[in-house]
């Protein structure tokens, strides 16, 4: 009797777990978008409390970029392993337990596998990538792999209450430069009408290949890399409930205070006074 | 032992069943979101062909607003039931079948219940609606069940290909003006930093008591009404995979022109000659 009962159990098990493909294929369906929590406006606005755990965060991608609670570092998603490139350079691994106040990630899957053979600086880069996407009007993860005769990241210390915003905070950023660094670039690109929402164009961070430092990327000269990118048609977004988002106001767009921030300034004097 | 074995099936099943509320959950926090199909900036641009059918745009709500393939009608979505507001003032149902180029609907489940009762004409309602949210950083979803001392509304007729951009087709509009007519305001309000996406701020369609006319709401005058509000932080959107929005340019935000293809063109004259 006892055998009869435990094939019972496991005829019923299989039938009940039978129940359970919606939620399966709802999960897989799930995949192939953009999972973002809260909008860089906020950031720009000084907004580093953490809304959302690692730990909830890892359901929604293993691949991805973003932020720290008080602005702590930069995140580099990579392989499902959660980084937090620190502004002194080094890279730890993040606690499940901690929060984010801002990230993107996605489960990547490669729509597209390109070798990039030519040296390319950054702005090179970005044209390259341009000309490789179908249109700019969906978003894309970005992987690119490779030796890199030269890279510029940034990182910024944590911030104190009451926490100055994003401008200010930068303006305590750490930058690293490599020579001859092998590493990735893991990024996204958003579509002009998701401003607001996240950096329009190209927004990467860099990590070592050993995942033992990076930053936010500013700057690169490239050669010898694997470039994978996945083309991602929807996109979601998860808003903080906490007061100081609920009160901030982010009416204006505050676009060059935001491009300022997120972009090499040296970099960016340089190009303009040579076009 | 037959009874053992079905005293041993229960167990196993209410076993097997206790491992399902996770998919059931997250269903569950599906619900409180807004799902989009597209974005406004490409409706301004001229993209009428449809791009998801209502039968698959019903799991993603039961209450919403939207547009028809070739801008055919203005759609409210209502306890369930999806209306064709023809520009003859007509409404009919929409048919499962039926594909649509941009829509915004969500499971409605209203946080806050309020009883209006004072006059109000459109200015007053939505400073009266901004008086009653606790923050203009998320997204609401606005029923609004009452009688209307005047109410104008706006349906635009099926376009032909080439079709011809969201400022030119409006020219084509027919409005129509009801007075001491009960209905249902229908709408979301939507934030600044979201702006690309749909209408900032209100956007509002309005459908008779009895279901059978409406359309994009111009102007009204309210009194005696009950309004709902459902508040989102969830915001989820699906982009269109044909090549007509692969190959539309989006980089310009045209804010001004969705503007005045959105509101009335009459009262917007009005309230500036009167500021």
């Amino acid at each position: 009797m006892k055998n009869n009962a435990l094939i019972m159990i496991a005829v019923a098990l299989a039938v009940a777990t039978s129940l359970m493909p919606v939620a399966l294929s709802f999960e897989d369906a799930k995949e192939d978008n953009i999972f973002q929590v809260s909008v860089i406006r906020a950031t720009v606005e000084g907004l580093y409390d953490g809304v959302m755990t690692f730990e909830d965060l890892k359901d929604h991608g293993d691949f991805g970029i973003g932020t720290f609670e008080r602005l702590e570092g930069e995140l580099v998603v990579l392989d499902g392993e959660f980084y937090q490139l620190m502004s002194d350079g080094t890279a730890r691994i993040a606690k499940d337990s901690m929060e984010t106040p801002l990230a993107t990630v996605t489960f990547f899957d490669a729509d597209k596998n390109l070798s990039l053979e030519e040296e390319m600086n950054f702005s090179e880069l970005e044209s390259y990538l341009d000309g490789h996407i179908s249109t700019e009007n969906i978003f894309y993860a970005i992987r690119i792999d490779g030796t890199f005769d030269y890279i510029k990241t940034r990182s910024v210390p944590a911030q104190e209450k009451p926490y100055p915003p994003l401008a200010e905070a930068v303006k305590e950023q750490t930058t690293l430069e490599f020579n001859n660094m092998s590493g990735t670039i893991v990024g996204f690109r958003y579509p002009d009408f998701a401003q607001g929402l996240g950096l329009p164009g190209y927004h990467m961070h860099f990590i070592t290949f050993d995942r033992s430092s990076g930053g936010h990327l500013l700057d690169c000269v490239v050669r010898n890399a694997s470039v994978s990118i996945d083309e991602i048609s929807e996109f979601e977004m998860a808003l903080p409930k906490d007061q100081d988002f609920q009160r901030a106001d982010l009416s204006d767009d505050k676009k060059e205070e935001l491009k300022k921030a997120e972009s090499d300034t040296d970099l960016r004097s340089n190009s303009s006074s040579s076009s």
